[in-house]
């Protein structure tokens, strides 16, 4: 054994934490390789240690100034919107951005086995996954090399201690409905999202939260499922259109897609947007500025839901959930109602 | 000196080109780090050296299994299809995309100088550039360390030595009007893009060559230009209706954002699509199919431009240009002329 493998005393984890400027329990989670410790931070306390003479193996290595982004397809603008403000923020913070998809290259729609592989050859200061999530195996592993990781928009509940960044989709769609109800409606149907996504739960609360405080009847006859899909929402507005002895005067479709099934719906039982129905949507994607009628609807902050990410995946822990408020974007699809 | 440090004497280039299995040119070009070799033939000669014995640094260093994606900007959809592209490719060949954008973080549109510091920390075994294109000293810079690079849909002359892919402009603009042609039409007018963007030069180039090609004038009176954009597209044709004494029965916008302009202007007019004047695009994008009557475009390949530049990227030299065909997509913006 040569003098440079003896092991060291270890500082005190107080002197390590005063000099790195972080707290003893960021020290103690660092030298365990906790996954909620920032490769930033993992750095201030390997150089404390290397300063004095601790061997460098004995703490997690210092990631690297590389981030990897997951995303469940590229193929939404939204995908783009985000990566667009994950982009943004990594430069600003220095560090480059391994981009890829799960696609349909997984049948349960979680990353590819192949993706820790490449992780594994490189080195990783965090992961972020855009509406997807790892597998257990993937979160252990992750977690074994002390790698953070962070979800953005989630899909489906993000597994416990993984933080998620997202709209504040319940107050959104409760702006929405609100709106609606500002402007005279009560008789007030919602299109809702694919049942087991969190938004799409979240939204339909929302709507009921507003119906409620407006002391209006959230009719179950009056809710309905488009999956978050224009075709399946344009079938399911017109089931609720052929089931009711008159159509709503407002209909909320919990996102823009949806809205152009709405539009679509309306338009095949000669209903005029706003003259006859209002329609509200949820995203502020590109169509809804360019539909006919364009389409009043809850902006989703994409590029900032990004960046937020990226900041929480490199800076220390922060809550488990962060979110972040939408905003009313009113066109020309909203309008009072029409006098009966 | 040591025995490690003196040099040997470099087999001959036939006989290194004979056991990797690549021309003398292509050896040649790998030991003067030429940035038109792959990271593949590279490593093919550097193995063929390393086995007899000749020093490794004599050989430019085998690069790793990352490429670089840099892209003008992550705003359009277009810049998402060809990431898409350019994921799938580089998943199937397992190297790593690290993507960033200029956004507007140059004056020139071209990459920050800090792009390169970055690519220096790490190895890169290529650069592909989405509608940018590097300065001279990034060429320098990057030619110097054999790091390959190829520029996709450029928007500038490229470089000369620097391949690139993209539609096949010229093809794609005289199938589109060679569509209208077709009809019946021969007062068709064209709204042009940006001077100077290659693919809007030859885009017009093709329009002149379909109207040639049918024996009739293509008036300059007739080519408007809309920059590329939906509102410079708009008043280009407003000023364009007023200075006629008869409205074209036909438009061939060379981008879909420019038809969407095309079809505002035609409404202030009046005039119905297709009833009275007949829109044809350029892109397939997004609004094409959304639009209302749903345009007739040109669809652009944008995923296969990213793979096609990926792998030319991670395989040897090719052309110096790859151009992919595009498809005519014929929608309801297009009929026959109005009988006059």
């Amino acid at each position: 054994m040569t003098v440079e493998d003896q092991p060291q005393q270890l500082p005190k984890l107080a002197v390590i934490a005063r000099e790195a400027g972080v707290s003893v329990a960021t020290v103690s989670k660092a030298l365990n390789g906790r996954s909620d410790v920032s490769a930033h931070t993992r750095r201030l306390v390997a150089e404390v240690l290397e300063r004095r003479g601790y061997p460098r193996q004995r703490v997690r290595p210092a990631r690297g100034s590389m981030v990897d982004v997951m995303l469940q397809a590229l193929d939404s603008p939204y995908a783009l919107a985000i990566l667009g403000g994950v982009e943004d923020a990594a430069w600003r913070a220095g560090v480059d951005l391994v981009v890829s998809a799960v696609c349909d290259r997984t049948k349960h729609g979680q990353p590819p086995p192949a993706w820790l592989d490449r992780i594994g050859a490189r080195d990783s200061a965090g992961v972020l996954l855009v509406r997807t999530s790892p597998t257990a195996a993937q979160r252990a592993w992750l977690a074994d090399r002390g790698i953070p990781a962070v979800i953005v928009d989630p899909r489906r509940k993000p597994p416990a201690g993984l933080p998620a960044v997202a709209s504040a989709n319940v107050d959104g769609a409760r702006a929405a409905t609100e709106h609606l109800i500002a402007l005279g409606h009560s008789r007030i149907a919602v299109v809702t999202g694919r049942p087991g996504v969190p938004c799409a739960a979240d939204r339909l609360a929302g709507h009921r939260q507003a119906m409620a405080a407006a002391g209006l009847r959230a009719d179950p006859r009056w809710e309905v499922c488009g999956y978050f899909q224009q075709d399946d929402a344009l079938r399911a507005t017109r089931r609720l259109l052929a089931s009711l002895p008159h159509p709503p005067t407002a209909v909320f479709a919990c996102s823009d897609s949806m809205a152009v099934g709405v539009y679509q719906a309306l338009g095949e039982h000669g209903l005029r947007v706003p003259d006859d129905v209002s329609v509200i949507g949820f995203d502020d994607s590109w169509a809804a500025a360019h539909v006919t009628p364009a389409l009043t609807t809850v902006r989703q902050p994409w590029p900032e839901l990004g960046a937020a990410a990226l900041t929480a995946l490199l800076t220390d822990g922060g809550p488990g959930r962060i979110e972040l408020p939408t905003e009313l974007v009113t066109r020309s699809s909203t309008a009072p109602p029409r006098p009966s």
